[in-house]
């Protein structure tokens, strides 16, 4: 008999609910819920209506699957299910967990969506059968999630793999160009997420930085991205160039760093960034190789995410 | 009945031996013994007369102890006891684990010797009872042992916590005027140990550096040391500040970056260097927190080890 699981992936623009059989990791149903209102209570009502459409097309009960799981984008009290602080939702201190369950009338466990994700690739894609993995994600956010000794290690309060958030640059406000959604100033993500950098790019566009990528995106500010600045980079764009350069180096030093202080057995690289901008992507391992320690290398590999889309309601769905 | 177990904290210059009661992580009896030949088969030779002492001298048989365990001052792999490179020793690549086995007739289990100290600290120290913790040693090397979900990870290789290795500077020799013990340039360590801060402010005085450092050591560079260092800053001098602002802005920037990504509830610290320079630790801890993410100081504390210079054989003694 199929042992079936409820995932929820919930970003801040959706809310995508599958039943996925425990045993393979293959999605039976999933329905996907766009979150006209993001206050709490709403985006509860919405997660609901996604897991009873994701159960109907499923054929089954939503009670049948015994318990669900839910990754949010966002830092996240792992015990307890309380949402710490969710930018994209707008969200400070919400006690989803609680919330979901009386909703849903089953167990609900609450965990930040690059947690979930390395645990789904950890079940079943590109971290299978290996007990100390970091993935790294570079999308409009940065972060990882953490296997360690074959188990998602969430730390203290749950808000471990907060990778984004190290700090590479002054935390002064006076002293720091770009603030981080997190509120703080200095963070990794602020200087290499896609979000950031195209914000950047815009400022630096209007300021009257010299480079095609106005060329590149029919004069429009709105169609900067970070795969528009690769293709820049890759026709040898001065401005793409010095820009891929810095973030190459923040990014391939601090997933060094990582490794180093981890000893994963492997490193999996996702998002949209890092997957969607292979020039990015190769001067972050070339960094990464000048920077990482010679000891973390034996018998280390990297590898790209298998599950995409998928690794949150997967993930989710097996979370224990 | 005691169960008692043998200890060794193997560094560059001694190989300490305890026999621990292991109820109580309490020391029975010890016995010190200096390396007066680095070589592999002379140093097993003089650990095997240290264990010997300690157990003559708790009044037991070594066979009685059923295992050993040994904690060495460089990067080790864990689960074969191959010790990967001990600069102090000169070692690379020497089986330590196996030789010892053949030279006591016992299990022996080997790690580096933070990993060993952090699990002293969780067993019967300051991290007693504690699921999530870093430790952080600051004194002539740098370095981190980690404690995580209860258990001591060692990663993938046994490598793990190499924290001293990360890297703060650009790691092209032709850029980084510091090169690491570790053989790398860039790292941490060479820009924040005892030993290097000493062989940095020998250089500079050579060079001319304005300091009182040459009041303060009767002009003799062999007395330079970090704790002079802090007492010069002590006293106002503009030499000691800036190098004290520099290497505290380091330290507590990646020791807030340690905890931000892994969560712990608990910091510790020790180390000669962050023990014995009340200004630099005070420095760090200024610096650690402007730096860690908010989202990472609930339920957290910071506390010194306990310890001290016994928490190699303590911890060696309970390694499972």
């Amino acid at each position: 008999m199929r042992r079936l699981g409820l995932g929820v992936d919930l970003g801040g623009t959706n809310a995508r609910a599958a039943v996925v059989d425990g045993g393979t990791g293959e999605i039976v149903a999933a329905h996907k819920e766009p979150l006209r209102d993001r206050t709490p209570e709403h985006v509860v009502a919405h997660v609901r209506h996604a897991v009873e459409e994701a159960a109907a097309a499923a054929d089954c009960a939503v009670a049948e699957c015994g318990r669900a799981g839910v990754g949010v984008a966002g830092q996240c009290l792992g015990s307890t299910g309380i949402v710490l602080n969710a930018p994209n939702l707008g969200w400070r201190d919400v006690p989803l967990g609680k919330m979901l369950e009386a909703a849903l009338g089953l167990p609900v466990a609450v965990a930040n969506d690059l947690s979930v994700a390395a645990w789904g690739e950890k079940k079943f894609g590109a971290a299978r059968g290996i007990e100390d993995v970091v993935l790294v994600f570079v999308g409009s956010g940065v972060g990882s999630g953490l296997i360690l000794g074959g188990r998602l290690h969430q730390g203290a309060q749950g808000v471990a793999g907060e990778f984004g958030h190290v700090k590479v640059r002054p935390t002064r406000p006076a002293t720091a160009p770009r603030r981080c959604g997190c509120g703080e100033w200095g963070c990794l993500e602020a200087y290499t997420s896609g979000a950031n950098v195209a914000a950047r790019v815009r400022e630096e566009l209007a300021a009257g930085a010299q480079t095609i990528l106005p060329e590149l995106t029919g004069g429009d500010p709105a169609r900067v991205n970070a795969t528009v600045v690769d293709e820049a980079f890759a026709r040898g764009d001065g401005y793409a160039t010095e820009l891929w350069g810095e973030v190459g180096e923040l990014l391939g030093t601090q997933v060094a760093n990582l490794v180093t202080v981890l000893n994963p057995a492997r490193l999996i690289l996702g998002g949209g960034v890092l997957l969607g901008c292979p020039n990015l992507a190769a001067l972050t391992l070339r960094r990464f190789e000048e920077a990482v320690s010679r000891s973390a290398l034996k018998g280390f590999s990297v590898e790209r995410a298998w599950l995409g889309d998928d690794a949150g309601v997967v993930g989710a769905a097996v979370l224990e």
